[in-house]
């Protein structure tokens, strides 16, 4: 009964008691519930939508979320893109600048058939992609935008710095467009603040998309998103397509944010307790970072749910308790500070689920999703996730 | 040249520029400087060493850090004493918490041969334990003790827990010894924090051993460790073995704490320059979370390093330059806050090294080691590493 530590197949369905902890779980009903909550909201639009696959990992996810079998996708690493392009996967977005020893491996992907994209945001990189690009196949490439200082990307109303990308990458290889991502909006507080960074971001990608056309390019591409700003838009007007991934299982982060409810959460890990230290009421459990991972997405919201937030084995939260500290294989369960009242007793060997803080960071830890299928509290299935680079 | 990304074996020696990034290096120079020194100093203290496998992870480090071919060895999953016991490993602690459904694991382990040690703290877990146990081939069990309000553990005075314990497992069990490991001593500062702390430790576990001595049970065991004791102990009277993990690497944790300079840390991440915010002082590399860890040991300490010490391509750290944030795939690089001067340029494409902060942590992100052996700069092999539970 102890056999499914590496993510083996034994015959489903099967008692989630029955698993090895810790381990990582996928409320089916959930997710379905979140992908078709944005999916609907941005065919409403009528925007287009390329979903970001980094944070599934999954080929079984990934058909879930995508438009068609064939994409279109969104990539954080060039092993997405190839896991992917196995699997049937045409229309991919490599949503990371290049690097420039990186091309032999895009250029690989291409002659495969996938129309694969690249992003940069420098004369430097535009000027190798350009002497590698082979004008029978011109590689696609969209220029990133800064729109908020969160990260990379050139300042929108850098018009000299856009042309001069554009023009290094012409004849050789393909201005497609331009992609930004609202990083900040992981920061905003509250409705209106959610609008505004959506705005914003649209606003950037406009500008830039219209700039470039005003000097000759036709940029058809326009590229934004997050999943708070996906989801909170209140325009997507001159958007070709918006992008999000973490909004397929949701986590404590985008809860404290405002962009989904802590029920929403798709994505659990299943611990057992082993342990307590009665007099400080910490219920000590076995999963630690490397289960949960040292996440502390929440420590600057309103809320700070710790490492995660502690639910019963049927996924409902108990009032007040989290990990409020992780070692490598260790977790510490505890009532938030302040709150009033004791500690639930909770015996060695109980089971216990812990929602993420961030999706992305947790499910990295993991080999596989244990999916809890739409019919009840059993694991009906395992889903492999891929890694690496 | 770019097929290294998967941990594949081609043709070894290879120049670190061929590796596609992120990748975790192992210096092994270095990491076998880190590991003769412990053994030295516990050998010439004559007391016995159970090193901790749960940073490595690795069949080829772990040989080089066990005493012989056999063990014994310290583990934290019980995936790690599986992977030890196919390559013959037979002497085995599992240092966290028994949780009572892992015992048929345990005893599948014993059956193979290995002398698989357990660890608890509870009356419930000893019942647990002694309940399935088999007369003819009782479990050991060693207890765990608190010996500095850290985590898990029996408080080293509470003769009668401690008692009970050992009477709840016998005689279906059999009580081995006692366990503690000072993790406090993380945050010990300067050099007489460091022995204060190892003395703690020690004298928690001879204290304990001795109450239970003296009420009957035998107690051969007596195992204390962590890094930063095991190197700062100015005794081992009464202590049997003493256990360690992350001396076998470093990390700049250990390096603030004291215990080690930057110059001997083993582990490193290779990563690209893939942009820049000339306006910031930004340098963009390709290493984030997913490479380096959400780890921030060092924000506690005399001198924050962010998420990591940026070197050059030899290992020599550049001056001031570290990993002020990280997202999942992109690492921000710039000069320390407050350092006087402009950040260096480093073009887009120069490869970095990225010393960890944890290197427990960061090691779990990567599937295997690339080995810069001992004569020189290049990549000569290629360890794999396990993971999961």
């Amino acid at each position: 009964m102890h056999i499914f530590s590496s993510c083996k197949k034994p015959a489903w369905p099967c008692s989630m008691g029955l698993l090895d902890t810790p381990c990582l779980l996928l409320d089916e009903k959930r997710m379905n519930l979140n992908i078709s909550r944005l999916r609907d909201r941005l065919l409403s639009a009528g925007v287009g939508f390329r979903p970001h696959l980094k944070t599934a990992k999954s080929i079984e996810v990934s058909r879930r979320m995508m438009p068609t079998p064939h994409g279109p996708a969104t990539v954080s690493t060039l092993r997405e893109a190839e896991e992917l392009a196995d699997h049937g996967v045409t229309d991919i977005t490599y949503a990371v600048g290049i690097a420039p020893d990186r091309l032999p491996r895009v250029q690989t992907l291409r002659s495969r058939g996938v129309d694969l994209s690249i992003l940069l945001d420098s004369v430097e990189q535009a000027a190798a992609v350009a002497a590698v690009s082979d004008p029978a196949d011109p590689v696609p490439v969209l220029i990133e935008l800064d729109c908020d200082g969160h990260r990379s990307g050139v300042k929108p109303d850098d018009t000299s710095l856009l042309v001069s990308i554009a023009r290094t990458l012409t004849p050789a290889a393909q201005l497609r467009g331009v992609l930004t991502h609202a990083g900040e909006s992981y920061e905003a507080k509250g409705r209106a603040a959610l609008i505004a960074a959506a705005e914003q971001e649209r606003m950037a990608a406009v500008m830039a998309a219209e700039s470039l056309r005003a000097a000759g390019w036709a940029c058809p591409v326009v590229s934004v998103g997050s999943t708070p700003t996906a989801l909170s838009a209140s325009s997507y007007a001159g958007v070709s397509e918006v992008r999000a991934g973490v909004y397929v299982f949701f986590d404590l982060v985008q809860a404290g944010i405002g962009v989904c409810t802590v029920d929403d959460i798709a994505l659990s890990v299943l611990t057992t307790v082993i342990g307590h230290q009665h007099a400080k009421g910490w219920t000590l459990v076995d999963a630690g970072w490397t289960a949960l991972s040292s996440d502390r997405g929440t420590a600057t919201q309103a809320v700070d749910q710790g490492y995660g937030v502690v639910c019963d084995e049927s996924g409902s939260p108990i009032p007040d308790l989290i990990v409020i500290a992780v070692n490598q294989e260790h977790g510490i369960v505890a009532r938030r500070p302040g709150a009033a009242g004791d500690s639930p007793h909770l015996p060695v060997g109980k089971k216990l689920r812990i929602l993420p803080s961030h999706a992305c960071a947790t499910a990295t830890q993991h080999r596989c999703y244990h999916v809890i299928g739409t019919g009840g509290n059993d694991v009906t299935e395992v889903w492999p996730r891929f890694s690496g680079w």
